[in-house]
């Protein structure tokens, strides 16, 4: 009936292949545990788990239908049903583009997701594993929508939930959050200030950190079933390529991951290239991609309409190179768009597909539009573009644009 | 893939088995048309099928899974599969409330729509019939949420949609609607004022008039299939009483309609009781009900925080007669309830549940616990409350609401 529900009905219960922490620099290994960092490097973890044991049968079912973000059991790192926290995230819709593009587009929908945005899948993983490990309290630095999404899980799972933002986010997702009883608090400064100053609190009270940049190993778990639901609605293909809004990165890395276990599972043969955008007023990662450089370094004055990936990342510059790491590694690329350009496909994805998108959502379109042009993307291809967030989360700023649009005639 | 994919995948084309229209009240018959209403009365219309020839296998297998409004096509007016316009609306989630009620209590999530709303349901399917038809405009008069949906799903169909909406409406809901490109008119006055300007523009323009009190005798039919998801959801159970928010109340009747075509066709014995709430300041059915009255009223000031079922209804009386009369039939019950209570319930479905609702969608929680309290609804019984839209469809109102009680402290 619901997403606990669902899964009840499966029989049995099962048995949890999440074995070990990694980290993805220095390959450090540790205990599963709610850690931020590799005691080695600094550097951040990811959850590996013991493939052999997966059982095929059971990832085949999950693999025939798309029935919601905790119908992946086996690749996910909760051992009791009972702490899973759900609101029926995942299983959104997947669109093929209206617009008529040279190659095949399509529209990954996650503004179908409860809190309508995607989040929800890393913080419906990341709060479950919290309560499985003991946790009653959660944190996270946002921009907005991580916070709003965390809260409302918080409070379905009866968690306190601390929250900070930047004094610049939008009313919209404050109020979400407000209402979900979140403790907020809105930090001076851009989003790393808030980054930081959650880091410090969540650490002195000791509460679980979910801030999906990579603080939170457990999250990207989340992100990765993005890559399950693709090949389940491509009639089991994986797409050339796969177009992400970059603040951090952490989805772009999350999505990857769920292919390479696919493939490593045997369920298909091909990776896909991961491309990463950001705004051209914010865009460390893609100026280190385009320098071809080995390491991303912070962004000064974040200036762009997409507020929720105008993210500077200082202070953990390191979460940026694991996000450029992983578009090399998949031959990517990375590309920078204009708030104009952005501002021109909201319009286009509302009037053509029926599509209200925040500004952030748009970039992805108007990278694919780029990448055509550029002949980087060729006609026989398959583009994915991960529309992130509804355009009611940042209404005001769209508002105002549209006034603009108005008087300009 | 979407919602049109999912439908090829049927094998074959169905025959349509909608016949003809039907007066409500004279009981006059005539053949499928654009029409609004009875020729020989005046009043509101409905769609008859010949149920003896909706082939009851293709209809079972749309009552074993939850995949969305298009999968019940035995029962829905729309002969070619071109005209559907789709953006994967149904298939909304079901959850036990997470408040201890004396009764078993559950939430169908309408905010789980593609425009975060359940108009989604009636816009499809009426756009659908008016492009079968073949008009290339349609139009609206909506007290938000309406238009929103209609202008998206205009947008899709590549046809061009006219709204009109109150001027007090909430710019969250006027904004969607200028994105998707539609011709939006602010009316002075309340809905109803919308209502006669939209009604004389649509018969002069010729355009196809969604207006979803019951003027378009098409739209219901989308309501209606929340009943088929709730029997499929509740375990082929029907509920004891289904709980709805009233503006003209077309919602209620389209459910219980869908009952009643369940029960007809041998699905279940049994039929709900229809609840209908409105808000103490704008409650001209509730009224009736409350003095066993055979006609409904309109209202004059409207004066409620719940502003998307603030209908006064004025000069379509008949229409909000058509609802008393329903929930008469049913043998249900009309509630009416503060903003105070509203507003209280708003709050605890975002605190206990994680769901953030517009007012409109908490008064049926509203009404839920005040029945409990006057033992109308039993311990043993099932009552489900429709919750009709998202908060941040009114998150100014929301906003404003949160700001006074954090004043209050």
């Amino acid at each position: 009936m619901d997403g606990i529900t669902k899964w009840n009905a499966r029989e049995g219960v099962w048995q949890m292949h999440a074995k070990k922490l990694k980290c993805w620099k220095c390959n450090w290994e540790g205990a599963l545990a709610m850690k931020y960092e590799c005691p080695v490097c600094g550097n951040s973890l990811e959850v590996v788990y013991d493939y052999e044991e997966v059982n095929k049968e059971n990832l085949e079912k999950a693999l025939s239908g798309c029935s919601g973000l905790w119908s992946f059991t086996e690749l996910l790192p909760v051992r009791n049903p009972e702490h899973i926290i759900s609101l029926n995230e995942g299983a959104t819709p997947l669109y093929r583009s209206s617009e008529e593009f040279e190659c095949q587009v399509y529209w990954k929908d996650e503004t179908r997701n409860p809190t309508l945005s995607f989040k929800d899948r890393p913080n419906s993983v990341g709060i479950s594993v919290a309560k499985e490990f003991g946790f009653q309290n959660v944190s996270i630095a946002s921009t907005g929508n991580g916070g709003a999404s965390l809260s409302a899980y918080a409070a379905k799972g009866k968690m306190q939930c601390h929250i900070c933002i930047p004094e610049s986010t939008p009313q919209g997702k404050v109020v979400q959050a407000e209402y979900h009883g979140a403790e907020l608090v809105l930090c001076k400064g851009d989003y790393s200030d808030s980054y930081q100053y959650n880091k410090q609190q969540s650490e002195k009270n000791k509460w679980a950190n979910m801030t999906s940049t990579y603080l939170n190993p457990y999250t990207m778990e989340g992100d990765k079933t993005i890559a399950y639901e693709l090949f389940i609605q491509l009639g089991r293909k994986v797409p050339e390529w796969v177009v992400v809004p970059l603040g951090a990165g952490a989805m772009l890395t999350g999505i990857y991951k769920g292919f390479v276990e696919l493939k490593r599972l045997g369920f298909c043969s091909e990776l896909p290239k991961m491309i990463g955008v950001q705004a051209e007023g914010c865009a460390p990662i893609v100026d280190a991609w385009l320098n071809k450089q080995d390491e991303v370094q912070h962004w000064d004055k974040c200036r762009t309409i997409a507020g929720a990936i105008a993210d500077p990342l200082k202070g953990y510059e390191k979460d940026g190179t694991r996000t450029l790491h992983c578009i090399y590694e998949s031959k990517g690329a990375a590309v920078k768009v204009s708030d104009k350009e952005i501002m021109y496909w909201v319009k286009q994805l509302a009037e053509r597909d029926g599509l209200f998108v925040e500004p952030a959502s748009a970039s992805a379109v108007a990278a694919i539009a780029q990448l055509l042009k550029e002949r980087v993307i060729k006609e026989d291809e398959t583009a994915i573009g991960i529309i992130t967030a509804h355009g009611l989360k940042d209404s005001e700023e769209l508002e105002k644009y549209i006034e603009h649009a108005r008087e300009d005639g």
